[in-house]
């Protein structure tokens, strides 16, 4: 039934029109790579804008892929310490001032609440950029010693941020749905560990339940969390070569529990300020599965996340028709009793290859074709929604091949995703060439960087490009890399500069 | 873990205090309902609040009673064809000013945005008090034909609404997390089913998972949704004979569909605008849970929904600590293995009564000692949250054990709210004798009602109660209630009036 109301709510594709050309992706993705982003976005039934700028509905289908990698990761975080809670949207100005150096960075885009009804409110209200600081007023009536550390809790809600430049649907978003992570730790070591913990969660959710590679490291000063005293960062590389961050888990240190007076008695009985991180990741993940394994005709959903696993498809005429409807459902039953999320397209009023072309756009990963010579063989056809491979198996196998035909689809997309990224990735050592690379926008540099952020600036400036991450592997430094890509002095770190989303 | 953290957050309890009086619940349920009410919340760690009026954070323990509510429903909604999808939370003014009576309903109470970072906005945006206008502004992209009706959508998100009055947790806040369901039609009668199967599927939560008698029926014009052809609703009484609406499930008919041009083609090719409802529940069903089950040593939880089922305390001392920690925590695991959301409180800087009372606050259903003399006779023992009743039973009829006495609290806790609910409901025929009832806030009242909105207001200034439900059972109608209670002409309905929260 849920994939009932999934299926239809797709007006775009299922009713008016049946043109297949007309309802399939126009937009050639190597040409135009953001014109064909936003159809996918549209054709496969993701999201709708509404009329304030930068702000996205989820439609049915869209919101699904979020609820999958929500409930993976939430399963995860409650795993490993985590318990959600709910946080208001919005923080007295008071509040948010009280970290100064923090509410700077996001104010130029916070919304203010100024009026309730016709009355002007005491006090202005923001929408919550972050909730760090509407939390961290609250952490000292949880705290007071150590026995009540370490605290870890997670929020599933949104963040708001007034977007002033082109907005991008799940990129870009003046409302966006995403998960906050806050924890309090007693001791230095004990928070660092636990940035490290979840950046490493967040690297097995998106290398192997969304196929995505990632590199992982260190945000330069400039380029980290505002108040953090670092910030580590899953970099992950777009099919046209721009990075984007997926996830970021950032060590406060003590530069919150200091102003909100975040303390703890210790096992001497003295009073310490506690350690802090926070972290998380957002819609973005769908703009990456988008940007990293759609292709031409759409949608490709990994099938651990996909809303819709398995679709089948009854190739049937007026003589036949009941039989290979009954034998389609009873398909059906048989794979969701497996475990599977499986939907039957029935409808009579589109031909087998308007509904073919419908849910290839929709990016389910294997399509089941099941008539009449199907029935009489007990087979069925099988088709890839990545390579479009056909192969026909017997009803017999029916878990092995399945199982056998996701676990390849994972590994293929990720592996295709990750060839790409070394493709696209050079080791770079002389500022022309640097220049030249950026502007063919031809993916990720890695260079030696001297650590100035002067250096940063310039490049920035000057290519368009910024450090996107300093890798925790940094061996390059002792290999050819030694000196800074752009004033020559000897390079501190190794650097990859990309042009970013 | 996860009730690791559940556990560690409640610093009031657990820390600061180890004087058993003073952690406890310290307001008498009887002379002072809402300081009691208001205890419990703060001592069982549900929420705290924050300096903006109305306004309340969610603390793990809270939050944790909402997911399991939450997602019980949400599996009943997708077995019913429903599904989710994500609303921004700022409608454009412009959008909300399309269905005026709408909008009036909600407009003393929306907060608004004017501003982001230090720029006017164009066109103020509302914070949604609902969200009917945003979404129907969006339907029809959605809907062309008939193949796309029936459209059934949800949202879990929260909603904003300035409080003036006096706020109260969980029943009176600024902003709060509930579900809205929408749904479109392409006949009157398959809205009409829809808005009493969702009544009867919240009728089966709140009675069936939460153990809370309800009153099934319509709202009276004057209390019906602002927009809606008409409102039902389940009504709850409160321990102290107060009503609280729990629920309520609108048909909105076309007064929607029509501003807002939700159109559709019927299967003859002619244009009809289509029928709509909308509904929701909130989490003022955890205030309902406080209100009707608790007592003077705090919450008391059904077991479905506790975030903790089963709290084991080992019962040691110095020279058999180990071996009574290994065989709590072995129970431990084969409860989980089993099912149930366990922890085991192992902590040694408390006291096992302290411990107790700690559980007690926060209504955890079954507490299992176990001792030394347990493990040599293979026993446990349980007792019950809600009775505090004792019993010794064999650790090899656990299972049967546990599932039984979860059945018998799930049923007496209800079997104890209906008591309650009779007790304190009385056929009046009289107005004297209703408005001396109703000074004394002794409860529901049942009595004959001419239908004129007059008599309705001049009761309510009278005597402070207003029409909580005309039933949908009118029974009474016929028997012995068959003039109104205010004006004595015919009575066209039975209505149920109460003072509410």
């Amino acid at each position: 039934m849920k994939d009932k109301t999934i299926a239809t709510t797709n007006k775009t594709n299922t009713t008016t029109t049946t043109n297949k050309k007309e309802t399939g992706i126009t937009v050639n993705k190597n040409d135009d790579f953001s014109g064909w982003f936003s159809q996918v976005v549209e054709k496969a039934g993701l999201a709708d804008h509404i009329s304030a700028k930068g702000f996205i509905i989820l439609k049915p289908y869209g919101y699904a892929i979020w609820e999958s990698i929500r409930d993976i990761l939430d399963k995860k975080l409650k795993e490993t310490g985590h318990s959600n809670g709910f946080l208001p949207c919005l923080i007295p100005e008071s509040i948010l001032n009280k970290e100064e150096d923090h509410f700077k960075g996001f104010n130029p885009e916070v919304f203010w609440v100024t009026h309730s009804g016709n009355s002007e409110l005491n006090e202005k209200l923001a929408l919550r950029p972050t909730s760090e600081a509407l939390l961290y007023s609250i952490f000292p009536k949880w705290i007071s010693s150590y026995r009540d550390l370490p605290l870890r809790v997670n929020f599933w809600n949104t963040a708001l941020r007034a977007e002033i430049k082109s907005t991008k649907p799940f990129i870009r978003n003046s409302e966006f749905l995403w998960q906050e992570g806050h924890t309090v730790h007693a001791s230095k070591d004990e928070a660092e560990d636990q940035v490290l913990m979840i950046l490493d969660i967040y690297k097995n959710l998106i290398e192997n339940i969304l196929s995505i590679p990632t590199i992982t490291g260190y945000k330069s000063n400039k380029e980290k969390f505002v108040g953090a005293d670092y910030t580590t960062t899953l970099e992950g590389m777009m099919h046209d070569g721009k990075a984007l961050q997926l996830g970021t888990s950032h060590n406060l240190g003590r530069n919150f529990s200091k102003p909100f007076e975040i303390k703890f008695l210790n096992r001497e009985n003295n009073e310490e300020f506690a350690w802090q991180t926070s972290w998380g990741i957002s819609w973005r993940l769908i703009g990456a599965i988008i940007m990293v394994h759609a292709d031409q005709q759409g949608l490709i959903l990994p099938p651990i996340i996909a809303p819709i696993q398995i679709i089948i498809i009854p190739i049937y005429k007026n003589n036949n028709e009941k039989i290979v409807k009954e034998n389609a459902n009873s398909l059906k039953n048989k794979l969701s009793q497996l475990g599977y999320r499986v939907f039957v397209d029935e409808r009579n009023e589109y031909t087998a290859g308007w509904k073919y072309n419908e849910w290839e756009i929709k990016g389910v990963p294997i399509r089941i074709n099941i008539g009449q010579r199907d029935i009489e063989n007990n087979t069925i056809e099988i088709v890839r929604r990545d390579t479009k491979q056909k192969q026909v198996i017997p009803l017999i196998q029916l878990k092995e091949n399945i199982e056998k035909i996701f676990g390849t689809i994972q590994n293929d997309l990720f592996v295709n995703a990750e060839k790409l990224l070394k493709e696209k990735t050079k080791k770079v050592s002389d500022y022309k060439e640097f220049k030249k690379t950026m502007n063919n926008a031809e993916g990720f540099i890695i260079c030696g960087w001297c650590g100035d952020e002067k250096c940063e600036v310039n490049i920035k400036e000057e290519t368009g490009a910024d450090i996107r991450v300093l890798p925790f592997v940094q061996k390059e430094l002792n290999e050819n890399l030694k000196n800074c890509i752009y004033c020559n002095n000897k390079a501190e770190k190794i650097a990859i500069f990309a042009r970013a989303y």
